[in-house]
Formats: C-alpha cells, structure tokens, sequence
C-alpha cells in the first residue's frame, strides 16, 4: 500500500479487517518487520486517540516514531504553485514534504478543512501534495473530507460485535452540537459502510445532507426516529453543513441519542469516534450503559493503524 | 502497585528507597520487565526534571514511554458528572482517561491545583476521577495536594547524605517567592517524612500552616531561627497560604535561605526540589556552595521513578 | 569530541566528513554503540530538520532520544550570575543544564540570537554556560552565530558533487527576505569552507558585510555578477545586516538567485539550508529544476548529526 486515504486505497477492506482482527491477537508477532524503519506523524492539528493508538501501532510493529506538532513546534506550510512567499508562510510544502519524506520510511499527516471553500477542502490539496512531494507512503491521520483509520477501526468494531446470521442495519445518525465540525467522519464512515456487507441509512437534518459521493446508494432520510427504527448500530457524530458550507443550521433539538431513542432500535449498539460532547451529542445514560461501543472502537484504533502499517511496510 | 499518589500506597517507604537506590547501581538490570509495554506521560502543567527522569525511568525498564502534552496538544476535559457540554472542555475524563487506560500499561498524569477553591483542589477530584477511569496503574506526576516522586527521590537523597548512627534533625523552612505556590511539595514532602527515621520539624510565617493532616506529629514553629538550630538538613520550598487559601501573605523578608542561617544548623544539607528562584527563596551561596543537595535530588528522581514503575510492572 | 559548536571543535573537518558518508553507506552499524545513552534535545526555537534528522541520528546508533520544547513545554532560563529571579524566568541555566546533563549523556540545544544587541549574541553566552555547567558532551543543533550541523552537512554534499580534478569554487550569496534572519548559517559556512579545499567568494550588498573573524581569508564582493562567474556551487542564504546589527538595509532587489544568473556560473550546484522562501531568496525554477541540492543537503543532516554523535559516543 503506497498510501491510505480513502476506502479505495484498499484492495479489499473486510481482508484488511481481518488483518486487525489478527494483529489485535498478536500485536508483537511482527516486530521485525519495523526494525530500522521511521515513522514520521506530522499533527497540524490536535489529536489524542490518533496520536497515541498510530504511536503504539508502529512500536508493536517494532519501528522509531517520532511526533511533530508542526502547527506548533513548526511553521506554515505554503501549498501555492508559483506563491511568491512573502507572506506569513514561511515553508513551502514541496520541501517540507520531501525532507520529511527522506527522513521517514511512512509518513502519517494530519489537516482539518478550514470550513470555508468548500471547492478547496475537498480537493485536499494539503494532503495530496503531500502525498506526492513526500514519495513515501502516506497514511491519512484525518483530513479535509476522511478519516480513514477511524472508519476501519469503526468496521472493525462492527466486524466484532454483529449478529451471526444478518446483514446488520447501521444507522449514521447526525447530533447536535456547539460548534462547526468537519463532514470528514461521517464521509468516511459511510464510505467504509458502502464496501461492507451492511445496510446504511443515514439521517440528518435538512440542508445536511453530505456530498453524493458519500451517500450514493445509502438511504437518506430527514426523520430520525424512522432512520432508527430496528437499527442493530447507530453510529452517532456531528457535522455542519456540506450544502451551506461549513454552516450550522439548527441547534438539532431532538436528534440528542438517549435512552428513549434506543427503544426505537433493536436494541443497538452505540457508537461514536470521540471525543464527545456528553447530552449534547449522547446522553449520558447511553454512553454509561451497556450499549456504548464508544471504549471498544478507540481500542480498535490502535489495531487499525497497525493493519495499515503492516500492510505498508510489507511493500516498501 | 496499582496507583502511586501518596506515601500511603506504598506498603513500606523504606523498602521502596532500598529499591530506588538497588537500581542507581543497576538501572539497566529490569530491561526485559518492561518489554511491549508502554507508559504515557500525561501533562496537564508543564515539566521539566518530572517529565525526563520519567521518561528515562521507564526507558531503563524497557518502555516504550509516549508524553501528551494534553494542555497544549490536547484539549481542555470535563470532570463534572452529568454535565452538559455545551461549553468549553471537549471531553469527558471518563473517556479521555479509559481511552489512554486502554492504550497504555501504566499512566502518570500532572495536574495542578487552581488555588482557587481548597475543597475543589484538596479532594483531588481530577486524579481520581481519571485512576478510576483509566483503570490500569496511574503514577502522580504531581497532583493538586502531592508530589510523591519528588518526596520518594528527598527521601532517597537524605537516605544517602545522612549521618551514621543519629536520628537527623530534618527542618522544612517556608521561602519567599514572587508568586502563588501550591503546597504540594511541602505537604507531601512532610508527610513522606513522617513515615522515616527522622525528627521533622516545620516552620513557616503566621498564616502559612499547611493542612493538619500533614502536618500532625511534626513540631511547627513560626521562628525560623529557632527551628533551624542542629538541623541536618534544610528542605527549602515556598508555599501559599492553606489558611488563607493561596494568598501570599507576606514578601517574607528574612525568610530567604542563606549563610548566614546555615550558621545556625549543624553543617545542615541544604534541599529543593528546583525550579528555584535564586536569591528570592535560595541564595547563590548556598546553591553554588558545598552543602546544596539540589542536583543530587534531581538525579534521584529517575531511580524514584523506577522503583515506582518497577513495582508497578511486576504487579501488571 | 566534548563539544560541537564550530568548525574549531573539530581535529579535522575532512576526516568528519568521510565519517558521515560512510554512516551514509552503513547506519545501523553502530547500534550498540549507544545502547542505555540518551540523547536530549533541547529546542528554545522552532525546529523541523534538525530535530528530525537528529533524532534518527540518535536512532540510528541505538540511543533513546528525548525532545524537550524548553519555550513552550518549559519555561523561560536566567543566565544572568547573580540575579535576583523576582521576574519572570523560572529557572537559572545552572540548575537546569546541570539537570539535563545528570538524565543525559549527550545534549544538543538550539538558541536563537535575539538581534538586538551584537556583543551579546556573539558572546554565545547561552551556549557557553550550558556547555559549562550541563558537564555532558553537546551539540549546538543552531547558536546564535553557528550552525555547526548544517555547515558539516553542506561540505558532506559538496564533497559528494564536487567536479573530480579540481578545487571548486564556492560563491555563497546574500539573497533577499521579507524579515529579519541570524547571520548564523552563513557564519558557519563560510567557517567550514575555510577548512574545506575549495575558493571561496561571498557576495552581499554593502553594509551587510559579515564579522571578519568568518570573512578572513575569503573574497567578498558585492557585486553579486562578478562573484557568480564560473561557480561550481551556489550557496544562497539571506541574513541581516552585521554591521548595523540585526537590521534590514535593503529589499535586495535583483540579488534573488535564478536561472539567469545560475547562466553566469560554470552549470552550479545551488545549495540552501531551507526553509526557502520560493521566489524570494530563490526561483521556483532553480528550485524545481536539476542544479538544486537543497534536498540533498537537508538529507545529509541525518549523517552530519551521526558523524557527530559517534564521535561523542566513542569519548564516553
């Protein structure tokens, strides 16, 4: 694997599932492979489980990580062609990424959209200059419109907690929240639901619905409590409008998933890629109660990653 | 050990600064006890000595060891049950705390008090919040009321400078400073050596009496030149009021440690636990003379911190 | 090697040289060399290459690496002797270099020159006293006059693309910049060139002459054409003025290198310690096109980092 920033950078994801599911066994069967190897994660902006679970997954396989905060520790990359830097950037990318790219055998880089140009974000210019100027294998650690080992992990966790017997019903479901958030997670995750053996409904506000790449072929409905009904996953996240840019439209009373919206399901499983505003997005009751997937998910995080890792490594 | 808060999770002190100095001649014998574990160093304040002779500890015992900087690349954590976060913290320590729990063998977390509110700060609400969450073994990096690895590493220190065959005269002496201090150190540096052989006696301003709980069974005088006649060691440190709860009382003229009241002891020993601001708590001739025991408390705090860990790994 | 600040630390540049490019060829044959050493790096200033390129250099000889962002994870040094610290550092550099020479084996630091008062900076003050009282083996990873690792990573990669059969001559060339910018990288190269078997030239417009003690014995011209004329390589780099310390004279227009004046050279290598402002210092042509070595050069500061660290791992 050359890189990893979408589903479709995988052959074949329920493999690559399984490939977590192995390693979660035997995290340290392949320590060899990393030996003498570097893995650079380049943050331009905050990340915890990201952070630590990509951090561990290159350890257990054995290789050096280092962490650059470059938002903090560094300086603004400049991403213009032909940009006569005179400005506040004070780096362009071409040789930031290619310094980084000799230094590290796999790069991990993390970008959020600015939430302004819509037409910028999601041609993830960032990222994928990066990816072409490192010439290493790059893996997304979230960006503009993705967060690719977020969403493995989610399959991941459903792989592990689905009914025998049954095609699962997994329900993305929009929730309220403070401030303007990123469509990325929730892209990705119907991404992933699409090339898995599940049936995904979505369900969000008016003048929320994500991009048509996205949700082409899930089914897209603007009543939550009907999306819910008989749902064995309800995957709950946040995200501001991809029609009217970047905008939060409604304060999304209603759509909090508690305990009285779980009566709707078949007694679903509750997920939720942290971190989370507590009885705003999820009540309490849910994420103390016995059907909170929320811990597990971030466990598989690290799983993920390694997967990921693995896979790279294994082609350099 | 399945936490490290304060001098009451160690069945024997003793025996812990036999440990601690059994691997200041040893400190790479263990290497294999902490194979494919990992530590995670969580800062809510920063560090210097705390964060490195940490990191070192666990690398002399083969950990992997992983630092989050949570103030800076973090983000701020809700500790309130049943709060609505609709506000300013991001996440609940009930999920950043199992999430890291799930990531790593052992944590060591710092975070310091506000001054603000003393029942707030004193219940140590923070610390226990996340042990209780994180689930596997939290080390104190220095919390609201402590700060054991320092207090492990004095201990260590007066361990290895004492003289042959005489209880020591051990004096705690309040020092001036130009802002509020928390009374971490001094409390915990009290109550470590209440459970030694040696005879502690206290002495700060009026209004400047630490807790009772830290303070019963030790002489408190407010003279200072009257507690510091014989002392073998002067364990120098600033503190804001517990009475008045982090008020500075007083500029403390005639409190700063010099000379001149080393005059008054036995050839005391003079300790801090550093930063120190020199020539306000500390003069330079005592810190640049024969009787500072400052570095040498500084190197022991990597051994503290090993023999803590070490306990820590056997008991995994 | 006890200290590497300078060309003068080193007995000889050249055979330094040949001990970079064989870890060039061989990096992992030394890797028990620092087996249980660790290396700490200290940044008072933003760094991206020489942080990363010599935390694999530690890597590569089997050190753990610590990083320690002393600005922003710590907190601000005194280094006056004999200050009363009532203000606003934290921490003298006695203690604290002294500390991190006890948890380190070898310590590389960064400090920037403040440029505001000339015999100040070039008292390398800060280094000085950290050398002194850290009592370990450092490296300047950048001081304010010198940056010794780049200047050795330079005369590896001219060393690699010299033409064979001839003294090369090396013009190193003022370039403009939109702000204030240390003298140091240029210092430092024109130091090491004097050690290396090429002729040097240095151009720059009046007034922005460099101390002679970097200048002696080479040409400098500001005349940039006439200094250009049959160069073998380009080094282009701005700083600001000497003589009137740390002030910009000039916007320098027509001093920015590009494919017409690389037309008055002998086809030279152009050579840049980045970050470069594109189309400021140099054209996107020259650095997008086949005479560039910039990433050449910042790739040779993993082995310029080794060379040195070997050498101080060896004198343990």
């Amino acid at each position: 694997m050359k890189k990893y920033t979408s589903a479709y950078d995988v052959a074949d994801v329920n493999e690559l599932v399984k490939e977590a599911l192995h390693l979660k066994e035997n995290p340290y069967n392949y320590k060899s492979l990393g030996e003498n190897k570097t893995l650079g994660l380049v943050f331009l902006n905050p990340s915890l489980r990201t952070r630590l679970s990509t951090q561990i997954a290159g350890n257990n396989l054995g290789m050096n990580v280092m962490v650059m905060n470059l938002d903090k520790e560094g300086w603004a990359l400049e991403t213009q062609d032909g940009a006569i830097m005179n400005g506040t950037t004070v780096e362009h990318i071409k040789e930031a990424a290619a310094v980084m790219g000799q230094y590290c055998d796999i790069i991990g880089i993390r970008s959020f959209p600015k939430l302004q140009d819509r037409d910028e974000d999601y041609s993830e210019d960032l990222l994928n200059k990066f990816i072409s100027y490192a010439k290493v294998p790059v893996v997304s650690l979230e960006s503009a419109t993705r967060h690719p080992l977020q969403s493995l992990a989610d399959l991941v966790t459903i792989t592990e907690q689905k009914p025998a017997g049954k095609k699962p019903k997994v329900v993305l479901t929009w929730a309220p929240h403070v401030k303007s958030i990123p469509q990325c997670v929730a892209n990705s995750f119907a991404e992933w639901m699409q090339q898995a053996d599940v049936e995904l409904v979505i369900t969000n506000p008016e003048g929320y619905d994500l991009a048509d790449e996205f949700t082409k072929g899930a089914t897209v409905l603007h009543n939550q409590d009907e999306a819910l009904k008989d749902a064995d996953f309800v995957y709950v996240k946040n995200w501001s409008s991809y029609e009217q840019y970047g905008k939060v439209l409604t304060d999304g009373e209603g759509w909090m998933m508690n305990n009285e919206k779980l009566a709707l399901t078949n007694n679903a499983k509750v997920m939720h890629c942290l971190p989370v505003r507590r009885n705003v997005e999820l009540s309490d009751e849910i994420l103390d109660g016995p059907n909170s997937l929320v811990l597990e998910q971030a466990n598989n995080r690290t799983y993920a990653a390694q997967a990921v890792l693995k896979r790279m490594l294994e082609a350099l």
